[in-house]
């Protein structure tokens, strides 16, 4: 879709500092825009004469139907774009029935989204802290308002190296919180991100941890951040239920393969009964349904939720879903490919 | 040929929208770029010492000789460039000896097209309609007025996402008018074409339906829109005479593969007795060549007609073909290739 | 070497219709610019810890030791750049031992030309033309006068498409006459090349002219404009000595291959016998050796000597082939290549 | 690093002339670019659920412990960039651990580097002149001070070509001189640096001249500017202990390969014995990173210590080997690489 109005607006409301914060890369952004140029370099072959008479984009998450395979990513800190924060997104998304994946690092609790959209679909997004009791605490007050599964965030031990938010001392505004956690947040660490990270944040974890976080409270677990067949094969091995692909939205590894090449990569070779999820660029319902062709279940989709909800709150955001949705019903017809089943490898030029 | 020119002329004749609606693609435009910029990238192994004293480029197009493998693509509403319309085009098209493939969306009525150039070769671009029995109507009237050969569109189900045309709110100009269909458009859908489109084409077609239009009054079947060699094979299989490799001009979905890339992954794999045309970002004689060096019998020329009749009616069409036809001759003979048949896949590079 | 300078002072020199005239090519000028860039895109791959302390750019061309394997490519009507004309870039290529290719379409004749370099090593550019007999005469003419080989042009059986030339409405000046050829030249078809090339040269040669050519005075023969291993092949066998790797320096077929990729083709199958030369976009003494270490015996430039030409005459002319002739040498030091022997193939990527 | 802010002060600081003897390369600069681009081209495959909790970049070089495989490479006139000098630069080094290779073309005396940093780990880049008696005594002097390796430059047996020196008339500036080698300086060569080559450098230098280097004070002895693995080879049978895999930072042979191209043929094929180190365009933690996993045991940084050390002093040099030193680090964190050894090929996408 054409995010440039939306972009565009979402800079003015927010101020350039937290919209750099959501915008940026980690150092010259490089792995940033190969995210997004991998799907613009995929090459379709659409298939012709096949009853696309009538299309359902409608696909199966975990074993339970959903109406569609696009996802909201976690994002750290919604109400740096809009006051209606992440209940604003979460609720955009049930209302088209997407997942809603909250952050770890969201300004509003997960209690409150729960509240907001208690019987839409939500997972939760886990950073594990060095502290085990409060990592256990995160997985209860999850598991205890609903949401269905974890998805652990392994590719960020340490922060990236992000240019614009050190230009900008960018920190947390005074007025918000990072409301999942605010117990731990020391108050001179303030809102410095990156402090709050190096010193709650578990840089020591492996694959055995997984097996333990899965045991807590007997939820699906995703493993988020994985870019490589054999890591995800040992995420499987290890006891997750499947794994995002997913570079951080080029805010880690500067050089990191695009998510489009890593998926690539681990499709093929993927367990047939693990669940395979990927994010990362995707701006249009075609990188959608190119992603479901190369073997996604699921695409998460970050920074143009976010942009949706700083234009117009969680109007906005609904709206962006809406129209990524419907783009990707558009480019199944287009394909050929009248559902989630048809959209098989062959689609893309190899 | 240099058509930059006669494309500024056209934008300021035409007016913003109307150019937009001709020089648009899907998206962000990056298969209409690439249906150029495939052409551009092949590489040509010009042989020498060939006798080119005499150059030779007729052909032979359904069994009949015809002067030049060039043909009129079928675009819609030749109207919005110029008031001599789709009888211009035509009339040029005969002029030179192309084949003038008329278009269901046309704003002359295929009578008054056969009127404008009886003797000349024309083929009919048919929209199949939910309403089968105003496709057969089309196709009776093709028939009765001595068109040769139907070409169904199949990749357009539905519109693609055309950016500029919303932006535009580009709509049928109060005083034109689909003349082939009229009858059939609602007074409100008025001149949104993707109305028209939603509300009367039909996206439930299957290679089964090729069979049943190609007996409707026996004239001979082309499938335009084809990407793949499995469905060029098929659309063989399921009676049609031949395929026209073509990705609407960038219009549907785009990271459609180029034609060019198409034509070389079906050239070699379609059946000797079935014929192979392409469009698609042909804007030179030396693309044609590369073209029927590819394995094309034919090549479809849509926007340069369409920029020369808004330049110069009647006579700027014919004069966009004429110079195509002379930069084809040229090319052959800087090729060592005197005749058609001398056009071969070794003068491009792999 | 750094020829925007003597490229700028050129085109204020000689005014923009003649600066037109050498310096562009055919249609869209891609193979133009391929043919330069092809030679920047090599990867060169040098040895270190050969004895370099002395150097030798020496060769042997057609048996005979030759200071130089930098050649001046024949390019029409020097005049144009310079009073001097061909009797200043022929006196510049004595003066540096360079071998000299005099051009039939020359604004100096090639009697003049043998007379300003009467010791100098002289190669006669040939087109053949209709006229048989003038052809034999301007073979009689050449040997008659001391060139010692015929190189026969075989890319132009018609001009290229240059659009430059047509906007300018370019013609030979007035006060410039095609010297060797003035005789044939029609009062009425004036400076138009393109109308003298129409109907003087002869579009109908093939390979079994090459033996007639070669036998009329016994020259060596060499086919400038071959572009195929086959085709290479074909000369050799038809009786040439060798072939000049050229697609016209991108003025013919835009979309040739660019020489270094042709001559990457040619180089490993042609026959050890046969003499390969290389000539387009060779701008620094670093392309020289590279063309040398993928096969080429001598190379041929020619807009660069023009430039020069027009810059300072025949002394600019010199500078700048002297210029060339250093760098090959500092070249060869640096890729640990003493001799031109030493330029093999595994100097460049593969 | 974002090394922009500082290369804009240096410029500043140093004035023109010495800026571009900086920063320049050989003629279109197409390798030297070509450098940098190449770390940019690799894609990276981080791993995750390593325990990164304690990451050590710290390493073996010529078999004694050292805190980082980031290296000063030689560069020459550091007091072109500041009144520092060599001893800035090389302090800096010793304050962060990194090995200073300090370069016979500097404008302090080895002698005066080994007092201000002697402790540290040093190395002395040597160009043999054709002085043989003169290039002993430079290795006596190295070795009477404490210089631990040779490292021999032999990628300039002549200097390559330097437009902007040449633009710029550069030469070496009245006040500085070339410490180690003014003896050998005839007042009227001055400062001109290609003069000064010309005259005392050897060219005719072979891998059999290596033992005897070797033998003379009995130093390991490093072989610096090979590109390809057959000369790799060579020198560690000729009795190097490892080779330097560079270009010169691009300013011998333009259109050379690039170093990561280089160490990619290079790494697979040499001898585990052998030490390996890479220059040349690294600009980042990240980089070092990539070069460690692609097989080279230290990298050496030549410009942006010298940007550091024009915007700072020692102090500035020191900052930017300790933000790339901590780049590193954060690289190996998040790549999944707690230790050098982990720094593995599968982590560079092929």
């Amino acid at each position: 879709m054409d995010l440039e109005p939306l972009v565009a607006r979402a800079r003015e409301r927010m101020g350039q500092p937290a919209f750099d914060y959501i915008v940026g890369g980690a150092e010259d952004e490089r792995t940033l825009r190969d995210n997004e140029d991998a799907w613009h370099r995929l090459r379709l072959r659409p298939r012709v004469l096949r009853d696309v008479g009538s299309v359902d984009a409608s696909t199966t998450l975990l074993d339970r139907a959903t109406p569609t395979p696009i996802m909201v990513a976690p994002t750290a800190m919604h109400r740096l774009a809009h006051v209606d924060g992440e209940q604003g997104s979460a609720a955009a998304a049930a209302q088209v029935g997407a997942v809603f994946v909250a952050a770890t690092m969201a300004t509003q609790s997960l209690e409150s989204v729960a509240r907001v959209a208690p019987g839409a679909r939500r997972w939760f997004q886990l950073y594990v802290h060095r502290d085990r009791g409060m990592t256990r605490d995160l997985v209860d007050r999850a598991a205890d308002t609903g949401f269905e599964a974890l998805v652990v965030t392994v590719d960020a031990p340490v922060p990236g190296i992000r240019r614009r938010d050190r230009a900008n001392g960018f920190e947390l505004p005074e007025d918000l919180e990072l409301a999942n956690v605010r117990a731990s947040l020391n108050s001179d660490s303030g809102g410095a991100m990156d402090e709050y990270s190096d010193a709650a944040l578990e840089p020591g974890l492996t694959f055995d941890d997984l097996a333990w976080l899965a045991a807590l409270r007997d939820l699906p677990l995703f493993v988020k951040g994985v870019l490589r067949a054999d890591d995800a094969a040992a995420c499987i091995e290890a006891g997750a239920s499947g794994v995002i692909v997913s570079n951080h939205g080029g805010r880690q590894v500067d050089g990191a393969v695009s998510t489009v090449d890593a998926l690539r990569e681990i499709a093929p070779r993927l367990d047939a009964g693990a669940e395979l999820y990927v994010d990362g660029g995707v701006r249009s319902g075609t990188a959608v349904a190119a992603a479901l062709a190369l073997g996604a279940r699921g695409v998460l989709v970050g920074r143009p939720v976010i942009w949706g909800l700083a234009a117009g709150g969680r109007d906005g955001a609904a709206a962006v879903l809406t129209e990524l949705h419907e783009e990707l019903e558009r480019a199944m017809t287009l394909l050929g490919a009248p559902t989630v089943a048809d959209l098989s490898p062959d689609l893309v030029a190899t």
